[in-house]
């Protein structure tokens, strides 16, 4: 290839190996995990953590982008026998926005020949969980989700506040099929994308993350795009949505399914809105259509479409501070209103349900009119809109379509949890899939954390997925470090909410790298971290030299300071005095002075 | 002086001017405010924000550390005819942790003489506010509360959960009377340290915040530290806590309170330390008995007092994943264990609150046993002590003395309101400050954010002051940068939980900055952002031009995909068409199908 051929970040993290897990329905899965190993004088196993990264933090795989990734599951949608290999569509000059020849992406290098569905079939995981087949996908999700914890089953804490979730103590492959056959919980899995890892969306899963890449009219290309997916990823993005808006959209879309280990999600009315050169009121439900079949014919795994954006509900926006923020919610707005007449995306979701079903491309019911401003939260605009996606949510699911909800925005957090309860409400526990929500409109800059806030809140009440927000967020296009800032922060709070709702194996890591903080074990302590780098930079900023790394201090308090430090002292007194049993004293007696010279409790040792 | 008279950071921010507000009952106050304009095209009035900067950011004042701030409250101490000065007590070498000459920080140069209480009386805001006393102080906390709230007062809507806080539509000093008279809320102000802008921590006020500041035996000067004080109260400090370990401890602090607007906190015990060699053992009363005066006389406005920390607790923390993390509470910890006696804070109490209460130190009652790791959340340890601190703040009540109370630490979601809850319990109202809570423990570099998550649901609770965490919290000292990054993160939570308690005026800047965002006003976003700085900054990567400050996009979308400028076309249209009746038409009837041709909308305009 030329020199546009995107390199790409590759390489373990520290200390971490990637592990595979084999099935037991399906021995041939190979479920990859990645194992922290911590210091010998630990004395304890490796720690087990969800590996989103893919085969690029694999040392024994050698990958190459213009090849693209191995085709994992190809065998297991061949297998099923309900596809059909066919022609596809033509690439036309309107899919990459009509680019001169010298701006062209170049197309991916090996060719791709589609898959759909035979006779008009439901090739989605739903309608297999509903005919009650455990599809290798579904083991898959199981075997990762459980974090290897089998080992911890027999002592396992169970410690939350689930807000009435059903969060197994181990998951089975038969949970996971009960749970996508309710509709409660998502494979996002386009037959035309073989190349990803199976994972679940739902709210008795660990809770995901998503993280936006695109490039815009303005800025970015593809080898940038290809990169971040990769760098988000390896931080810990669960999907990735291409929200490209700019010229060689096709094509860069091409790169980045071929090279994604993780589902990718897209907006198909920005690529259609581009077809007809950016004027929202010549958008037609032929183009449109055409685009959802050139993405569902490259694999993307799921849309997010704007049907519940009513012509009745445009009136209700008019008087919010913040008008209609969504890009998708504003074109179909100004389409509703420019030609007086519903939604087509409302009135041909029956057909959309038919295309997504005949690839398996999940939906996620875009929230067109979510509040942009804290003063437009929980307006009726908003919750008019939640409704129709309950009422869409129910169509699809007839049909067998996968379905997930998209949801706000800006809220403060008195008002995040009537979200979560009227999404559950009237969309039947789909998944939730929230983009943030921002806590406060006062901080632009840093909008992860005013929006971290709430996704750790919303999280812990049920969202099953959290879109990412960086720092530029309203300010502009992130770059490298705002992805990785972003993943990361939306990584603490969807662990947090996984804490807080008390998933069984989420505490395992918290308590490791809290034994290695109390031990001094500096190293163990970066390498348990989501961010191993910035941790250890930080540490090494003040006290930069290897001998630190095995101190019994560091430079915020000093040696003599150092709380840690006198704990042991005092554990080490007790083991010699005998605390437990002083302890277990003073509980029955309640007597709160010791004899001064000590000897009640030294005869206890 | 010489060049060691540290420089620190002045100026106005961008687009503001400091204001200062008039008293009605004492005329001669001069309330400080930040008021920042908007562009004209807005036709609105300049948005009043609080102001913790002090004179640094006043054009009209010209500040000289050597000299330290005007004492602006000398005459209202003295006014009260119930001070007396005094000589004090000398300094000694081992004030300044016996630090050689050659490295010893000049003393400040303007020598101060202490005051105290005449007559064993109580000079402390409570016992004033007790007695009926309406002080300055409480009205300038008054007036700096209501944020200009007096223009609203017509237009107000309360919206929010407070959980039972009892917030004011407006803030009378009538009512801070009452409030510091049930000890529900605090005015840190030690009769030395008349530099002080009072303000006011209590549930039924704005939530506020506190950064931390100190060197260490590591690294560090004096300097250093004076700047990192102005810095932190630029972007939004309300309190400092000057927690230096090192030598040089007395002086650098002198330096601190002169220059300090803002109220300053200690721990005491870790200059005790320093005085006995760094020897737990080895402390006494008696040592720490005259570093508290050494500290009041210096004007320190609230002491962290680890008086909790019990000798039958500390069995209690002996299985704990990471045994006791407070540094003072290890200290005393080791104390008792050492002489298996109980903590001499603790049976000294009243003789610290009689030193109190003759300069009005508040109390800080320290959870010197909070959990330092999500494994030791909410256990026996930390509420044994939570239970001896509310029995404290009766006593120092008894005393008329301020209190606060400390609180955690790291605590996962679904555990923090239970913190919030026995705090309110037992220790009947008094002001909670809690550091975060962190709320996992995975992410070392990052915990500003998971601290920031729990601090902004604590502080919704019910917490009235939040003491920030930086990113080098648990990894190394905080530089400049990490300082800002804090103050900034803990504004958000504050603001959050502002908003959702429902405060009246919070939602005032939200708002204005929606608005501006909404009518791309983008200098005006910048300017009423926490940070104008980094969002001016964020937004110049891609777009540097000045055009572009007025564009109507940004690079996120580029023109084509802008959800606001097409929200701006729907609200023309809509003023065209006549939408506001249109939304009328299908409230009432339902029908959600116009016709084509859209004749009946515009009869209607």
């Amino acid at each position: 290839m030329n020199a546009q051929t995107p390199t790409v970040t590759v390489g373990e993290l520290p200390a971490s190996r990637k592990v595979h897990k084999p099935g037991q329905l399906h021995p041939d899965l190979r479920v990859p995990m990645r194992e922290i190993s911590v210091h010998p004088s630990a004395g304890e196993p490796p720690v087990t953590v969800y590996d989103s990264s893919g085969p690029y933090t694999d040392a024994a795989v050698k990958t190459r982008i213009e090849r693209g990734l191995p085709r994992l599951r190809e065998n297991w949608i061949k297998a099923r026998g309900d596809v059909e290999c066919y022609e596809g569509r033509t690439i036309r000059d309107e899919d990459n926005g009509f680019v001169s020849a010298d701006r062209l992406t170049p197309e991916f290098p090996v060719p791709n020949r589609p898959l759909r569905a035979a006779g008009g079939r439901a090739v989605t995981q739903i309608a297999y969980a509903r005919a009650g087949i455990i599809t290798p996908e579904m083991e898959f999700v199981a075997i990762r989700e459980n974090l290897g914890r089998e080992q911890l089953r027999s002592r396992l804490q169970r410690d939350g506040e689930s807000f009435g979730a059903a969060i197994p103590d181990f998951v089975t492959p038969e949970f996971v099929r009960d749970e996508v056959a309710r509709g409660r919980a998502i494979i996002p899995s386009n037959i035309n994308h073989p190349e990803s890892e199976p994972m679940i969306i739902g709210r008795n899963f660990l809770v995901k993350i998503n993280a936006n890449i695109g490039n815009s009219a303005v800025t970015s290309s593809m080898a940038e795009e290809v990169e971040k997916m990769v760098w988000a990823i390896r931080w810990g993005a669960d999907t990735v949505m291409d929200l490209s808006t700019g010229r060689n959209i096709h094509n860069i879309r091409e790169w980045i399914v071929r090279n994604s280990p993780v589902p990718i999600g897209t907006v198909p009315l920005y690529q259609a809105l581009e077809k007809v050169g950016g004027v929202a009121e010549d958008l037609t439900w032929e183009v449109y259509r055409d685009t959802l079949i050139e993405q569902a014919e490259q694999g993307v795994d799921y849309f997010t479409i704007h049907a519940g954006v009513r012509l009745p509900y445009i009136p209700l926006t008019v008087d919010r501070v913040t008008g209609i923020v969504s890009r998708g919610g504003s074109i179909m707005a100004k389409w509703c209103l420019h030609h007086h007449k519903e939604s087509f995306l409302y009135e041909h979701f029956a057909e959309i349900c038919d295309i997504c079903r005949a690839y398996d491309v999940a939906f996620s019911l875009g929230d067109g009119l979510r509040p942009g401003s804290i003063a437009d939260a929980n307006d009726a605009a908003q919750f008019a809109e939640l409704e129709t996606l309950g009422e869409l949510t129910k169509i699809a699911l007839a049909k067998d379509c996968q379905v997930m909800i998209e949801g706000p925005g800006h809220v403060p957090m008195h008002k995040i949890k009537a979200n979560m309860d009227k999404q559950l409400a009237v969309c039947g526990e789909a998944p939730f899939y929230t983009l943030g929500p921002l806590t406060t409109d006062i901080a632009p800059g840093y909008d992860h954390i005013t929006s971290g806030i709430g996704a750790a809140m919303i999280g812990w009440f049920g969202t099953a997925m959290l879109c990412y927000v960086t720092p530029k967020e309203h300010l502009g296009l992130p770059d490298r470090d705002d992805v990785k800032t972003g993943v990361i922060t939306y990584r603490i709070a969807a662990h947090a909410a996984d804490l807080a709702k008390g998933h069984p194996a989420a505490k395992v890591r918290d308590d490791a790298l809290s034994r290695a903080r109390f031990e001094f074990r500096w190293e163990d302590q970066f390498n348990l971290s989501l961010d191993p780098e910035t941790a250890r930079a930080f540490h090494d900023e003040t006290l930069p030299k290897e001998a630190h790394k095995v101190a019994h201090f560091c430079s915020m308090c000093g040696p003599k300071f150092c709380s840690m430090r006198i704990s042991h002292d005092i554990r080490a007194e007790a083991q010699k005095e005998g605390l437990a049993a002083m302890a277990a004293k003073y509980r029955d007696g309640g007597d709160l002075y010791m004899p001064i010279d000590g000897t009640e409790a030294s005869t206890n040792t």
